[in-house]
């Protein structure tokens, strides 16, 4: 058969299994927005099959003998046959996935889907009841799911990297060690300093909002970033995330809590900046597996860079405080920017990850990242995380949750399985910072375009440098070729000590 | 192979088709409710696969060689072999859709459903700005897939015949027309007596009602009907409807129009009957595809019931009528409950069809009935529809649509390819009375009951003589069995001729 004929046929499969993967996205985002209480165990059931249907159709024999007659093609590239780059960096990527996918037998995908949806479920009732004991035995089930998926997978070193792997390629235990050692260290010596001046007094922090005009002022704040209502919506979720139902059907979810109305508004500005990416992958790549991010851990350099670094800056506010004032007249309209710039830029250790200031966030994750290693290793017992979480948030934060529901059980990840995910948060702040350090040379005038509200500098720079690649670099591939650098922590550890000693006069 | 094996078998594979076709239905909820409007092209794409997956899982040789197996049990059945009843009427359901099914080729389901989804967007869009024009290819699309699924499955006498049937089993254009006659002639008769008396003065039709209000009080209203809100939700969709998405996840939309109160209040309460039938399945028959209605007709029989004849009754309203009120006290806290029930019970001909009294409403559908056996027959040229329409309108109803919106456009069903689905509307009335009929015989209380707010014998009398039958009888056997009697449109038009009478002093 002809290279294009094969290509072809390899095409028509990837685009079935990515039907299929964002029908099973259409059913998690209906479950964690809207499904009925009682749905659930039927919608797990769906899940299973759709994650068995997609499972089957990418692992066929057909997949493999077009991937291998390609093989022969590609390996001894010549003439005609030469690939063009798309087609070369689509092709390994389906390899990629498919040596993988391959190594899972199908009935232990069904029961994974399965088993997931029920232990989410459970997740969302023992969070809300703080019982750590009913949902212990769906997150055991997860746990021994994992530690097979790597089994399965096959793993150098520990199981553990096994599953860092999925989220961030390339990466292991050693390597975030070895980043996250210098991070701890530094993040936990600026925290001393700022606990050793005065916590300012701003009133305005301590009021209520209501959630409905929080909701239009979310609206109103994504529509001036940018996002294309056309092509995506925000919806409201127990835990905020961002989910690709289509290429151009990309959506957001925030919660809007009357008591902290900056969890909404940072809850926002983090997913757009996921679904920036998502939405931002050029027409040929939309056609292919390929329009992807590179890793979670690059996908949350977007998310953190536009939360934290352009949201939570004072030219920002200079275009938004007053539309904010707008919708909140009788709580901030006697508030200077200058008080409110410092009052979402406290730095004060607190209980929840998502909450978190810029300086704690990392230690929220250096935490989990040395639970998982224990699970994993076998040193921690799923059933002893309680207590243990509890001793390292105060070792490490020196604050103690007074219920798993402010602890252990505050996340969703640990209930979809989602083990090794989390180090890349912390890799997403120090990517991020790579890249800004760059966008800062190269648009000299960005911090004038941010206080216009003009964002289109922004976009575009992000579009040219990192979006535009969808999966085809990978991170350490992407980073050196818009840096020139490897992994590093001085930019984000530079940012953060530079930033927080102005905000808290040190 | 065992029996019991060869059903077990049979039995996982409807099972899967189900979830399959339940995952369409979140697909298209999720269309109809929250879809971005650019996302409508690749969720099109989505559900054409699982459509297509859905049909080849159902027509696959597997089935065909266990139903071929399972035949030449049951057509000898003796001793250990004979079926319990439920797995009789089972294998019947699945031969019956297998029969169907096996007909269509795949592609072409594939294309319907890809065709289906655009269809229906540009139906949407078309509706939106009054463009018949835009419409009409999707249109034309639509009727000729409509013609070669009656060709594929085959029907004796008309094509229409062959549409007819999927909604109403047995029932074809003769049948169809013999009870239509009466009803067109009686029907237009009592409406002409109506308009020679006064329009009662009723300024609370007029006035603006909140969306925001009336959703709180549509509410309040499905709870108070029974609705089980941990099995089931109410959004928003520009046209309502009633749909399945999980034995314990049936969900429906109505509208809120701030200039017509009425049409959010009738839309709740008519989409609750469907839902209460798709709820009350019993366990027994959630576990197969007889979970589902008798017929089209048979469904619509449950939401008018509720809609028309509890939902406009006197003693409905001295339950609900206060709880109104306190929503909307500047608007209704001054009008009798008289007039109240008067004014949701004027009989004027008017435009669209949903928004119909009881009395017109069924001329409605006679109009729709008679274009489709002209389009099917070929008498009607799709392009000269808009133009037919208002010359029917006029004929039937004694008005003329200033816009193909108000006119032709006005229903999604023919952009989803649903011919045939009309006639179900009026027959459901016919069904409806007749077994209301019989409800009031054996429920002497049901007055008193409604008054209170009680419904649960009308629950348990639904229950007995009609769900928990789901799709085991067909609607002539189901309504000889609660009312020992054949289809008759006597029952309606007394109840019809009755009430009209009385609420018109006539």
């Amino acid at each position: 058969m002809e290279t294009s004929a094969l290509l072809e046929k390899l095409h028509i499969i990837d685009r079935e299994c990515r039907h299929l993967q964002r029908t099973v996205a259409v059913l998690q985002w209906d479950q964690e927005c809207y499904l009925p209480e009682n749905g659930v165990e039927e919608r797990s059931e769906q899940l299973a099959l759709l994650e068995s249907l997609s499972h089957e159709r990418f692992v066929s024999e057909e997949t493999g003998r077009l991937l291998e007659e390609l093989g022969s093609v590609t390996e001894n590239p010549q003439g005609d046959e030469k690939l063009p780059p798309l087609e070369r960096d689509f092709l390994k990527a389906m390899r990629r996935d498919y040596d993988k996918e391959k190594k899972l037998p199908l009935d232990f995908v069904a029961a994974v889907a399965k088993a997931e949806g029920l232990s989410q479920a459970a997740w969302v009732q023992a969070r809300r009841n703080n019982d750590f004991a009913a949902f212990l035995p769906h997150l055991i089930t997860m746990i021994d799911f994992a530690r097979k998926r790597a089994l399965y997978w096959g793993y150098e070193g520990r199981v553990y990297d096994g599953l860092l792997d999925i989220y961030e390629p390339g990466m292991d235990t050693k390597a975030i060690a070895s980043v996250f050692g210098p991070l701890r260290e530094r993040l936990s010596a600026l925290l001393k300093k700022i606990a050793s001046r005065p916590e300012p007094d701003l009133p305005f922090l301590k009021r209520e909002y209501k959630a409905e005009t929080q909701a239009q002022f979310s609206g109103e704040l994504m529509k001036g970033l940018g996002f294309d209502l056309r092509r995506g919506r925000l919806d409201t979720s127990a835990h905020p995330f961002c989910t690709t139902l289509g290429s151009h059907d990309v959506r957001i979810t925030t919660r809007f809590l009357p008591d902290n109305f900056l969890s909404s508004i940072f809850g926002t500005i983090h997913e757009c900046g996921h679904a920036f990416y998502e939405m931002a992958f050029p027409a040929e790549l939309r056609s292919s597996r390929l329009a992807d991010g590179a890793s979670m851990g690059i996908h949350e350099s977007q998310s953190r860079l536009w939360e934290n670094v352009i949201g939570r800056s004072r030219p920002f506010w200079e275009r938004f405080f007053p539309v904010l004032k707008t919708h909140f007249p009788g709580e901030l309209g006697a508030v200077e920017i200058a008080d409110f710039y410092r009052g979402i830029n406290l730095a004060r250790p607190s209980l929840i990850r998502v909450e978190a200031d810029e300086v704690s966030y990392s230690l929220h994750i250096i935490l989990r990242f040395e639970l998982e290693q224990g699970l994993f290793s076998g040193a921690i017992k799923p059933e002893d995380l309680p207590a243990i979480w509890r001793e390292k948030m105060k070792e490490s934060l020196g604050l103690e949750p007074e219920t798993d529901t402010l602890g252990v059980l505050q996340d969703i990840h640990w209930s979809m399985g989602a083990f090794g995910y989390f180090p890349s948060y912390a890799l997403g702040n120090l990517y991020g910072l790579q890249f800004f350090g760059r966008l800062r040379q190269e648009l000299p005038d960005y911090e004038h375009a941010l206080a216009q509200g003009n964002f289109a500098p922004i976009h575009s720079w992000l579009f040219e440098n990192v979006h535009q690649w969808g999966r085809r670099l990978d991170p350490p591939e992407l980073l050196k070729q818009v840096t020139g650098q490897n992994l590093s922590v001085e930019p984000f550890l530079e940012y953060i000590e530079e930033k927080y000693s102005r905000v808290y006069g040190i």
